[in-house]
């Protein structure tokens, strides 16, 4: 048997490879957008991929099944929609297939999405009884999928939906029955994934929160009570699905912009640039107007917060050496047009003889005697997190706007006076800063390590109020 | 969390790296010798080695404890036992540690050993519940642990402790509990072990044969009933892994040696020309006096088996990219005397205007027209399978004689007609084949494909008496 | 500077990527087909491709200019010629460019072809002065290029052109320049190159034997005598070169198929099994009609002579991990059409059960019995070596066929009498016995090792007289 | 034939691998510490390391020889001197050895040491006289060797012998041959070598500017000049390989170090943060103390000028996929005590609330401002390039210390008032930065880009008057 979970990290998508490597046939569970890697998966075990299963119309990546397809020649599946506008066979409950030995019962499992099929799968050496069952982004290790994320009104119906999707179809398996879902930890598909990447039936029914829920009602309430924004690019993803994502063959070349040609590109319409440095290296030195998302694991998805879908990406790389990991993100959120990047970096821009801003990087230690000691006057703390981050407190004064939204809010902040951002560890505030900085406001500062520091740091922490924003 | 099963082919090894990546820190469950891969697997997952965990004293492969002890300084831990003579830290019933958030737990869980504890393993984002077993050779996917192997009559007393083993301790942690055992599909370790690398408390509960076993007594039967012989490098390997094995700190470098130099070579005492090709190129020529050992993933175990322990290993290799392959697979069960490799193989030996010997593979369809149209007389047919595989069939007429067991049983054969072997693919028969060759057999076929190939091309297949040979 | 040698395995082709890290920017000269390696190389060196240069049209493999210009955007540039119908920027003698820092002066160097340029460069620190020559195949290590090539009777004139190319041009650049060549060891494109990839002006003016000759007839005929013939497909490659290669954009993801697929795709029209194992593997045990051309360095040109442009291919590999050789090597010399390939190679055949044929290998001790000692009557010995190579003296009593031209000669040998086939070293020895084993001969002997075995192990040589054949 | 140069970025170290891959065998020539590399190389090629050659007794680097014979029993060849207190055959002026086809004989070429040997090597197919010369440091692509380096007031006279050595010995061999020196652009051991790898004896005879010199005085006079000082720890590193450096077998496994952890080793005593991230990052945040050498291609040689033999080492990294190029960069020039990383680098740090610092990085922009436009008063400039670097011109107003020279020349500056420093790109600068700041200067500030930037930006240049410092 062929058994291969393919971890995406960024997206925190789980895709497997799954088959009979004695018939030497498999199919892939849910491919990105850059699927070379299941091809040369399929191909160290020895199998042919022969179907491509979708769980369900993907909001969170541009799904690799077209490009899959066309790779292979490997037959594309999918639940039941309309929406589909390209060649996906649909499936429904009770369909079953068989790749060998292993067969393949097919589960309608709407909530997450009406649409949404899980497949429990059984066969294999000494297993004859279902042992596996991939639920897509129907039930996580730790949490349940999120009724809310297709939007127009739909979140109540699908809630009640996933309520019985999960209870007289997923539990029924039985506790033994091994759970293989479509991400893990750090997904916004889920409002709070455990960080093992598999589990069990068993124990979701024990230890998941919302499996605890006594009636339909409370389950409902609790499942759309404190739920995380979803990213702006969603609804976009989820048309691009639907409609059957352009296929790339391969990874788009990115070629190296000297100094010069940098700049003469930033002068062009549409351009932005990226810089995808850590958040000190970006305080130490950037290019004015240029926008950090640093390439941590959070890199796609606050990409796909942050970039509008028609600009052009100038890229700063920490290194040359996370070329191919910044494509390679950004193309599995949708964003393939990518002008160049830097050569040599900052370091050749600054050889160059080219300006530079700097965004200080201000300490705990510093931001304390500020607003408890008050040592300084007029400093602006904006809080960036989620909203439903600020009940694990907050810092003494801070006012909050969620780091996505600051754009359209900048009206909030008074632009003469210095401002400060923070968010849980660093990341967002250094987004929100520059966003500030390219906004023309004077005096920026970033809070490395926020509030993990201010916490380590055992300063005092406030309670939020409710509600401050939105 | 990290959580990284590393699986060595070959020995269906399963070890584990399991850590917090918050806190930084992992430990590895029951490492191979060549034990750099943990180290790499944890520096991915930006954690620090700081336990190394034995499940048990183990007889199939030299344990990389120590190895891996060196590399890093880690501490290791094992089962309670008076026969370690170097510096394990013995655990017991009850016992307790922590890895950051992850608790780990020791049952004393003898049965495969006396000394042989597992570990159940709670914590983790959402997951305050033990959520997994790490059940070294007690209780695999389809299959429980094997009493047998450590001899000198201990078996039915250790079938016992198997028993309340599984039943009083592992089965009780839950059916939703996940299953992380020491090896997988291939190793002699179990009987007949699954082909999932992984499983949950309850399937095995559930589905598990010879857990369904009605009382203790059946139980012990079912267990000790149509048991594999043990590879007879067992015994030496517990004595290796008892008083702590030679570290090698790197993988020895092995060097080509010309045609001549190699026969040159292989004059001296003690000298073994392994030949590790396919089996049909073995077969369309070969080194007079090699052993034929094909690089499949029966290689390691076939290699306990068929080699001395004092032998000095010179290597027919398939092509030198896979030197490193052949390397390791034999410094795993023990073997790191290897004198050199043939140059360019068996090209360079031929081209050296050196002599050559066939060994001609005959096909099932050819073997039928002897053994069942009786087209020729004479052929001896023999079966090297193992005992148990008997009961699925022979073909008409053969003899049997385990292929482990020849060399001690030539005598049961005509030196002097010809002789076919087969087995259930070819590549013992081609062991066995050679092993004729070695020893004077005039006229010695092997049968590729074998009983595979007999049963799919659909000729007449015998039902095997009882016990013909031992 | 940048100046990195990227060496072709089979096709002994040398391309070049040479630039200033300065600048940031490259050109690559003389690319093969699949080209995203120089793309590897330039993001390295952390440049930009942005010149592709062609020395001529080639012959011997598809080039990859117009796949590298899909891929990085860059220009291609090469010499004057009406053949080409494709945007290339055609250059003269005298025209200069520079890369950064580094001048490239085109030199036009006819003989090989008539349209072929050289560049001469200079530039770099400290090297104002041409440090280096690119020859295309116009001068060799220790040869000079083929003027025979294009055919049509230009031979005599092209060799004249080579004549004044070599002395008027290229050796006026002075024994200081040294020499990067298209071609290493083992291209037909020379008659016989040396084993250093690279040389000097100075080296060659002083030791290239055709550069000693005393006049310009002289050198003519020392040119044209004994040249080996050219690989039946050159002329298709220089139509494909000259009108614009197809582009593939990836490498082709060829697939397994199990052997009962395998079998039904043999039966399909123009279908071709080749088999790439080695030699005494293909003897061992192969398909009936299989042409076996082994995965060693002679692959690619002697699919190029054996193969016909129209034929879908089912491969046999020596195991899974060659496909991406196997299939890299055929599409550099045009053939991209691979049906699949066989699941577990002649493993997976022969346990399906599926009949297979053996071509017995004869050592050349056997064979010496037959053709020295006359032990046996009957046999003829075949020797397929190109006739150039007879010089160095023949198996007694052999014949003479060219493999290569075997399959339209196959009525000069006796179809129900035994042969046994040699070359130099058993390679084409192996392909002109499954010629004839496809074409009905009864009983086909391979030779591995040949002449290199023969004449190692001492057997007497005969010398071989005037033409024996066509 | 196999010659392969293995080039070591840092050190500008050219070793290589040649031998006659039809024998079998090869040699390796100044190999680096960092062994496995040429064990791999000579795998590829399929030949036997059997002789490892020493041009001479390093300076600037730990030899890999005892390492390289360890793993493969290589024997080690070197010049004659009583200074090796290992097993070295030594080699004297005209000893020749054979390598299969190749021939090895040696020269004495003193000069840049006196035990100094060079190879003339010739043979392979087709080319039996001379082709190359291995020149180690004695002639360089561009460039002479430095025959300054052996100290003790024996430069004049190493200087007449290397005029003896280029002209009466390696210019002889004449004009065709290639040059493979020991050595590229970046290396100390030449005063300004080219930025090609090689280039041939003809193309150093004509342009080499040392070798034009017209009398021995004129040349013992220009190659003595203008020298650049040698790295502190080329004495050290001379008597290391002298004595034969300690064998480490695999490179050492270092560890991370939770920013606790590391905060608690820093106490200890003789223990260094030593900072490897880009400059601007540096400045952006921190650790207090720590010294900053960016993980550049300078990386070792500057390690070697700042860092005490006894110092154990705490690093920060840019990102821990840069671990294994620091230890090796570290080992290659003798730090092998390294006692950790810092798990996640400088977000780890802040992220647990450690306090930080800055260093601001002040843009040639903003310096013109103070210098040119005299906007601020009081700031210190400081110059820290090599003295031969000013008669490149400098900023106004600067101040000169060569960085390296800095820790003892502190006195110079003033402690209270401001320090801006800058050299070359602002590498060094950084260095010298930190090197203040750890010192108690109150405010330094570094500038990125420094004089590259400061020309580019088109700023005035001041010629430097003669030796400010010293």
């Amino acid at each position: 048997m062929v058994l291969e979970t393919i971890k995406t990290e960024g997206l925190a998508l789980l895709s497997y490879v799954v088959g009979d490597d004695d018939a030497g046939i498999c199919a892939v569970i849910d491919p990105r957008r850059d699927a070379q890697v299941y091809v040369d998966v399929a191909r160290e075990n020895n199998v042919r991929i022969t179907h491509i299963l979708e769980t369900h119309i993907h909001a969170d990546f541009v799904s690799g099944s077209r490009e899959l397809s066309e790779l292979t020649g490997a037959k594309i599946y999918g639940g039941k929609s309309s929406d589909y506008s390209f060649d996906v066979k649909q499936l429904e409950e009770g369909d079953e297939f068989e790749l060998g030995q292993l067969k393949f019962k097919v589960l309608h499992t709407p909530g997450h999405t009406p649409e949404h099929i899980s497949f429990l799968v059984s066969g294999g050496k000494g297993a004859s009884e279902p042992w596996g069952i991939f639920t897509g982004d129907t039930l996580f290790a730790g949490e349940v999928g999120r009724p809310d994320l297709i939007g127009g009104g739909t979140e109540k119906k699908l809630a009640r939906q996933l309520y019985h999707t999960l209870h007289e179809k997923i539990l029924k398996v039985g506790d033994q029955v091994e759970l293989y879902p479509a991400h893990g930890e750090g997904s916004p598909c889920g409002g709070n994934i455990g960080d093992r990447d598999s589990s069990t039936v068993g124990y979701e029914r024990l230890n998941s929160k919302k499996l605890q829920a006594k009636s339909e009602d409370e389950f409902v309430k609790a499942v759309l009570k404190d739920l995380p924004p979803a990213p702006f690019y969603y609804s976009r993803m989820k048309k691009v699905n639907a409609e059957g994502p352009r296929v790339l063959k391969c990874l788009p070349v990115v070629q190296p912009l000297s100094a010069k040609d940098f700049a003469a590109e930033m002068k062009k319409k549409n351009r932005l640039v990226l810089d995808t440095r850590e958040i000190e290296a970006f305080g130490g030195a950037h290019i004015e107007g240029s926008l950090n998302i640093a390439l941590r694991k959070e890199f796609p998805i606050w990409s796909g917060w942050m970039l509008k879908p028609e600009v052009e990406l100038l890229l700063v790389l920490p290194d040359q050496e996370y070329l191919d990991s910044a494509v390679r993100h950004l193309l599995r959120v949708g964003y393939d047009n990518i002008a160049g990047y830097l050569r040599q970096g900052m370091r050749g821009w600054m050889e160059a003889g080219m300006p530079f801003r700097k965004l200080p990087q201000m300490s705990v230690h510093e931001l304390k005697e500020v607003v408890v000691d008050e040592k300084r006057d007029g400093l602006q703390v904006l809080d960036v997190r989620r909203e439903d981050e600020l009940k694990q407190g907050k810092i003494p004064k801070a006012q909050h706007i969620f780091a996505a939204f600051l754009p359209e809010q900048l009206d909030k902040l008074d632009r003469n006076r210095a401002v400060a951002t923070y968010c849980g560890s660093g990341y967002r505030a250094s987004i929100a800063a520059s966003v500030l900085e390219r906004n023309g406001f004077k005096e920026v500062f970033n809070i490395p390590g926020s509030m993990k520091a201010w916490k380590n740091a055992e300063f005092p922490v406030e309670e939020a109020e409710e509600q401050q924003d939105v």
